[in-house]
């Protein structure tokens, strides 16, 4: 099946443009609604962050080391480089006796605006802890710490990549289709958007099994501290507030967006073709309202879906649409 | 017919994305070659910026005010906001005793970094200067002073913009489709890519009248001055750069390309659907390679095509690639 319209660009009463997709939510059982390719294969990239904690908790290593929610909501974050997260960041690695240079994410200048000035506007260069992955490669670190694994542990055969490959096949129902180098250097699996959806509802409906409580714990983290997640002002982390932390959601670079839905034991994966972010912000949050989870009026629904486009004079130029068929 | 896939994104071995759309290769008698759909309706952006500038030229405003080729080249630009472009069109509008309040094109922060950090850590707000429309209002000025018309001149039913209407009509070969407002405030005028492609056949062919002097002029214009349709490092300067000043290419916001290549007589017309910019980049500098008009080992080529995308630690982690039979 081709990629599915899902939306639309409209300019002066004119269609100027179409963001095409895969979208699939599951129950656990099987598909309940799907629109593109269900089968289609895709790179979860950032999405499944979710997954790649999982060895952290249920290895025992979180306990091991204390860690709270707030360092598991960051395991699962890509966050924005804000000062409140690079410290967090930098206080769990000290607490390890590590430090910035034993992270193996590589820098990038941090998406917060205030943080990036202070970088800029000092001369100084950014570090690793302002990656938006560090949280994630903190956690690695942490289960490597507890394993006495070697510290290449970004390396495809490092055992925590192996472990994260066999929990990602469990969670998804399927052996990965690929694997990629992802932008923070740590091995991406590739698998079907459907097996995404799958194992974001095994999140929604954990077992009472070291797994499913390693699950509960990971999902309630990220409802707990949304502004760890992402930053204030981007779309994961309004959206969970706006849904008063009942469902976890997580972007993806390449434009691929998960949800976690416990009230309704569903899972949700979107990714749009082309990569384009926008899209798959809208798609998300019209999935969330289509399930009834988000309240349609709420103003983070204007801004990512139905608020008019202004220009640089704020002159209304135009907005996103659904495409026909999609949700409804 | 449906858009085509044009250009792929690669990871791992694995097709992570698609990019899909239209391109057209024009004579100024009939297509030459096409993918997607020919009839495809677009808004062409600042793609069409020089025939926003035909007016400009053909009126004799041009002449009157004693323009040169730098600002013909900056009304035809989306430039970068780089103290360059901001001192040229300041001097420009001091030079009609105007300033830059009498811009229309709004305020937003200059995409040069050098400029950006200038702002950013002297804590000043841009000014319409910044805009990368400047140039082209500025332009617009010039013809209102000439013209002695109204100062709202980015009103559709100013005599201006029904000016470029006309123009507009004449050269794609079409009546408008519709009309926009585009990001700087001015209306945009829709029309199907084989018209923008038509009417950039007919800028690489100028006859020998008064509108085909003013083409003429503005062609050599923007391939004499790439550094002011643009900045240092970006597509279109790099592209005309490459090409040694043989032909003129303009991005437009949603990912549309064009090319004006007067040593074959040529026009080309690129519209991505899903507006990524990445892709209109890479597929107009496919076709230059096609056309035989752009080396394919130029270090440009390797910069929006072929060469590889690497992450934050250097490492390659795939490409972009050209989708099956485009541009064969």
């Amino acid at each position: 099946m081709p990629a599915a319209e899902l939306i639309e660009i409209w300019r002066g009463g004119l269609r100027e443009g179409v963001h095409r997709g895969h979208a699939v939510i599951h129950d656990g059982r099987g598909i309940v609604e799907a629109w593109g390719d269900p089968s289609a294969i895709i790179f979860p990239r950032s999405s499944c962050k979710i997954i790649q904690a999982l060895p952290l908790v249920e290895s025992g290593a979180a306990d091991a080391a204390g860690l709270g929610a707030e360092q598991l909501a960051l395991s699962c974050a890509s966050h924005s480089g804000a000062a409140l997260h690079v410290g967090k960041v930098r206080s769990w690695l000290e607490g390890m006796g590590l430090s910035e240079t034993d992270l193996r994410c590589g820098c990038h200048m941090p998406w917060n605006k205030d943080e990036n000035r202070l970088l800029t506007c000092g001369d100084h260069a950014p570090s690793q802890l302002h990656n938006n992955c560090s949280g994630k490669h903190a956690g690695f670190l942490s289960w490597v710490r507890h394993e006495k694994a070697g510290p290449e542990y970004v390396e495809l055969d490092h055992p925590l990549q192996q472990a994260i490959r066999s929990v990602t096949a469990e969670v998804t129902g399927e052996e990965p289709a690929g694997v990629g180098i992802d932008g923070c250097s740590a091995p991406n699996f590739a698998g079907s958007i459907t097996g995404l959806a799958r194992a974001m509802a095994a999140f929604a409906q954990p077992k009472e099994d070291t797994r499913g409580q390693a699950m509960s714990r990971l999902v309630q983290a990220m409802c707990t501290y949304p502004e760890l997640v992402a930053d204030e002002g981007r779309a994961c982390t309004e959206l969970m507030r706006a849904m008063g932390g009942r469902v976890a959601v997580k972007t993806g670079a390449e434009a691929v967006f998960i949800a976690i839905i416990p009230d309704r034991k569903l899972g949700v994966a979107v990714k749009i073709e082309d990569g384009g972010t926008r899209a798959s912000e809208a798609a998300i949050t019209a999935l969330l309202v289509h399930l009834g989870v988000l309240d349609k009026a709420h103003p983070v629904v204007g801004k990512l879906l139905t608020g008019p486009m202004v220009n640089w004079r704020s002159i209304e130029v135009g907005g996103l649409r659904l495409a026909s068929g999609f949700p409804v």
